[in-house]
């Protein structure tokens, strides 16, 4: 059977998650519901990431095996004609080879976690973003930021109910910017932790706030200890960008 | 009377615009319902810009009379917290003298239109941009907007109902700015007639698919003629950025 790659944008807001579920709205469904409308197939669309409730994505991959050729603009324009007026939409659809795996397959995973900070709540985007009030240190933030790189066991930055096998990863880029009132923060790996990026995110805040030092943070990691965790950030500020292969 | 200065960001998605209307959620009956339940006084708030339905800010301003002294950093976090969850925010609040007017004392309005270029529809932000499938030229489409640059008059790209006294207006800056799928308009002047900004994004829009040259834009403006304006552009890609005094 063909397999096809789809490149997918969402705005997470509205959404039980990426994950199928029988009694709420997910991506997974929403695209799923497209492809049977467009072609008759119940199939399984094929996640790099099931990004949790109210997280968004720019570059989102999955894969399909779809029972005959289609045009692959086609499949972009049928499928986003079906999910009109969600928010969800499929970038692009390419044919890949039969080994070709989202999940498995993939190199690295970007994701970009957005704050605003600044006293006024947020208005524009209000579902996109953490709103911090309290003035951060985003050079701090960004130096502690660098003592989590590379291969480490993230115990203490993983969700209770995170279902990997290992807790070890390997970050490979951890940058804090700060563009005006928002404070973005660059996170790369092969792959992550369940709540990994928010754990540290929610983690960094602390750094900024001079709440911890960069030592603090250092210790929290080296305890392998969920416990000493600084907060999980919430959904609505994480993205995910896209996914190498 | 204290005057204020309010520096005011909103999506203008649930409003219809920004001028008080008794039957409808306006901005400026936000701003000043805020004021009522800070202060218990009931003030007009006056605006350097009346926006449309639709249209948002990052960079609104107004002032106010109060009848005695506050400190900014109350005014702007009280009305915040009185508008809450409403998408209009303070951004800043400063003392100004008697004589400051934030529609006349303004020396510059620079607005922002974003325009989404690609075949999917858009997911994040998808009431902060107008959605244009087929590609457009953005360097065609800058290239002709230097040809609106500088004093004329503005009567082809003027609403009906406009109630400037005269169609005549200096256009100082018109980029067209691509970044990947993103097209963005920057226009500046003094100030501008009633749909200008959308009605002269539509006619680039006409040159960016090639429907128009950039002779046939400057011919529509020389027709000082309504009916040459190519199309009115829709408001939800439309930002107030900033008022310069």
């Amino acid at each position: 059977m063909p397999r096809y790659k789809l490149t997918i944008e969402y705005d997470g807001t509205p959404y039980a998650g990426w994950q199928r579920q029988a009694d709420a709205p997910t991506v997974q469904g929403t695209l799923e519901q497209a492809i049977f409308a467009m072609s008759g197939e119940t199939v399984t669309v094929h996640g790099a990431g099931r990004t949790d409730a109210g997280v968004h994505a720019t570059g989102q991959v999955a894969h399909i095996d779809l029972s005959r050729v289609w045009r692959t603009d086609k499949i972009r324009d049928a499928m986003n004609a079906h999910m009109k007026p969600q928010p969800v939409a499929v970038l692009a659809a390419e044919a890949v080879p039969d080994d070709f795996e989202a999940r498995f397959s993939a190199q690295a995973r970007h994701y970009v976690y957005r704050i605003l900070n600044r006293r006024a709540p947020p208005t524009l985007m209000r579902d996109g973003v953490w709103h911090v009030p309290r003035r951060l240190d985003s050079q701090a933030m960004h130096e502690a930021a660098q003592l989590l790189l590379g291969r480490h066991d993230f115990t203490t930055f993983r969700a209770a109910e995170c279902q990997a096998n290992s807790p070890i990863r390997t970050l490979d880029r951890l940058d804090v910017v700060r563009n005006g009132d928002t404070i973005e923060i660059f996170a790369s790996a092969r792959s992550f932790l369940h709540h990994q990026v928010r754990s540290i995110t929610g983690s960094l805040e602390h750094v900024g706030s001079g709440k911890w030092t960069a030592q603090d943070l250092k210790n929290a990691l080296e305890a392998k200890d969920r416990a000493r965790c600084g907060m999980v950030a919430p959904p609505t500020g994480l993205y995910l960008l896209s996914v190498d292969y």
